[in-house]
């Protein structure tokens, strides 16, 4: 039996995020219906995290068993082919058994778009957040710095996840602007429900004044949500490397 | 009465170019359908080019007469909120009279986008050719360089368009890469029917062996459009800027 982590890339607006649900058509619904087209049945495959609808991978990895005799390389097509337009498989690769697109990730980086213009733009409809006043890039860069570190990140997690331990380690925190768009991007050994989106809202709100400049380390050490920002959509949000 | 010029940037796949015409929508007709929504009644108004189905502007201009005393910034926010999202006014300002937001164009700008990656991008459908053979782009804008200067392009122009004169000039080509996505740029004082997707296809085609290298300056001599190289499709065409 052979082992394989496909790459994926999905534009995230038409799914219910990536896992499978009841009434809701979702990432690993259409990725297990082309892979049921292409081998007869589909395998069990892992996705090496839960995106919340309407979030998007620039680079999603999910693990899996592949029998028969199929070539990476041919499987990478034919997936391609069966995908609709919004998915598509980058590559294959063999990996050890005990490989699991989850459990094995050492960092994840994620990427936030904000489109910072008064007026929207037409091409960024659902893949970015559309903020109209003006905010510093390089000041939110600056704010940042607190977050990087292994830190207890509950007062930065939306309420309903499971997870006991909310013990992170932030490694980087980065922001530049290209015209009209800033790109914010956050590595992490592993990331709670909403952090992203939380720690882009606190962000702004302290570019807005909402929040006191240089209040990030208190945050964290309150634990309390409420003292953090507001949750930004998922519209600008991106799921860009995954480090094994 | 006051004239002004009004820059637009339009995602140009749910439309049939810019021109009004009968049984298919137009940019021109929803920024006619928006302006009588604001003003009460549309001016006429003067786009900088004909764009084909299926072409984006970044930057398009558009010029007309303003009767009323609504000022440029409230007239933006206006047609942003009757606009459908995938188009937007970016801005505003006061012309002369006689200014006319085509012939007064000095140069203009294309950009044409190719997704040059044996996989598809989930974001780029309909906004960048999706060409899985790796191109050159270095030796494109080498091979390009024969463009430049005035030349009669007859060559280069589809049949169809009513333009007598098919002399222009070109004064810049240059092509980046920005990992799998090429980047092709092209200025000119004007553009003849289907032009830049005509260079596009060429130099493409110059790439994979099908038009001997350095024989552009042959083609436009020959002014035969038989010897220049495929239309490229309109996915990956955008206005980019208009120099006045």
């Amino acid at each position: 039996m052979r082992y394989v982590l496909l790459k994926l890339s999905f534009d995230g607006r038409p799914y219910h995020g990536w896992q499978i649900q009841k009434n809701a058509l979702t990432v690993q619904q259409v990725l297990q219906e082309a892979l049921a087209a292409v081998l007869g049945e589909a395998p069990p495959i892992k996705g090496c995290s839960r995106t919340d609808a309407g979030v998007h991978a620039i680079e999603f990895c999910v693990s899996m068993p592949l029998t028969g005799n199929i070539s990476c390389e041919s499987l990478v097509r034919a997936l391609n082919v069966h995908l609709p337009q919004s998915v598509a498989v980058k590559s294959c690769c063999e990996v050890d058994e005990d490989f699991h697109a989850r459990y094995s990730v050492k960092y994840k980086r994620y990427l936030y778009r904000i489109w910072n213009s008064p007026v929207r733009d037409p091409f960024s409809d659902g893949l970015a957040l559309h903020y109209p006043v003006h905010l510093d890039e390089k000041s939110m860069e600056e704010q940042a710095q607190q977050l990087i570190g292994r830190h207890d990140f509950s007062a930065f997690c939306a309420a309903g996840g499971s997870v006991e331990d909310k013990v992170r380690n932030i490694t980087e925190y980065t922001a530049c602007r290209n015209g009209d768009m800033i790109e914010l991007r956050i590595t992490a050994d592993g990331f709670l429900y909403n952090m992203v989106r939380i720690i882009t809202g606190t962000l702004i709100d302290i570019e807005r004044g909402r929040i006191p400049r240089g209040s990030i380390g208190e945050i964290i050490e309150s634990g309390d949500r409420s003292k953090a920002g507001f949750t930004a959509p998922p519209d600008g949000l991106y799921l860009e490397k995954v480090i094994y």
